[in-house]
């Protein structure tokens, strides 16, 4: 088993993608993460579910639970409008990192050892061009014993 | 909207749940992580998806590609079979950490801000008894605009 017999479409956005928007279709398709393409449409990055809502978070929240708690339930719900017209670009960690992409090639001992080092929940499949991407669920799914 | 209008039903593992059907709950009912209770069913850890992965990837192949590439396809196959007997408490890191657990009032930007700063896709929710949980998934279906 390979990375080309795993392999399934999976949506992109691009570093102008609005975060919002971003945000949707990690909802609306129940993704684990977000594959953001650079202008050639080659991964730049794979972005976790829970750091697109890292941007959604004022900044004086981050890291204090106790000022956090402060704010009302209203304000609580409506969060999310702090991420404005902010874009995928300002979503991505500041260094760079080991991205998970294999090539097609790839075994699944490869794509585990992968996800494990990268905590990612997929590897992108790129062979020149992206091909799409193996998710965990997918990657376990096929090497659990019946 | 509190954690106590989101909250779900969730699967609990235990330490002395085995690792092999601790990733088969995870792939079966499609989770982005697990739930690890203690004796008295109150959360001892949260276990991201791709952390079970860890212990079925061989040691010399955890941070090493090039070694892991040597391994046949035929053999990385099967290569969850490392798990053994092995069980969830050996899935566990060594370092305690901030848990992602809140009470029943916790509100969607405390459940934001605690899924961004610890990395977790789920927050357990306790109110003495373990409650559920919320997903990164059902919390970003009731924040987003329509």
């Amino acid at each position: 088993m390979r990375a080309a017999d795993l392999v399934q479409p999976y949506p992109t956005v691009t570093l102008t993608t609005p975060a919002i928007e971003a945000a949707r279709i990690l909802a609306d398709a129940d993704l684990p993460g977000l594959i953001v393409v650079d202008n050639q449409g080659r991964p730049f990055a794979v972005l976790p579910g829970t750091q697109v809502l890292r941007l959604a978070v004022p900044s004086y929240c981050q890291d204090d639970p106790a000022l956090t708690h402060l704010v009302d339930e209203a304000a609580a719900d409506v969060f999310v409008r702090e991420l404005g017209d902010r874009t995928v670009r300002e979503l991505l960690p500041p260094q760079p990192h080991e991205l998970p992409v294999v090539p097609p090639q790839a075994t699944a001992l490869e794509m585990a050892a992968l996800m494990a080092r990268t905590r990612s929940p997929l590897v992108a499949v790129v062979d020149g061009a992206l091909l799409g991407a193996v998710t965990l669920h997918a990657l376990l799914d096929r090497v659990l014993p019946l």
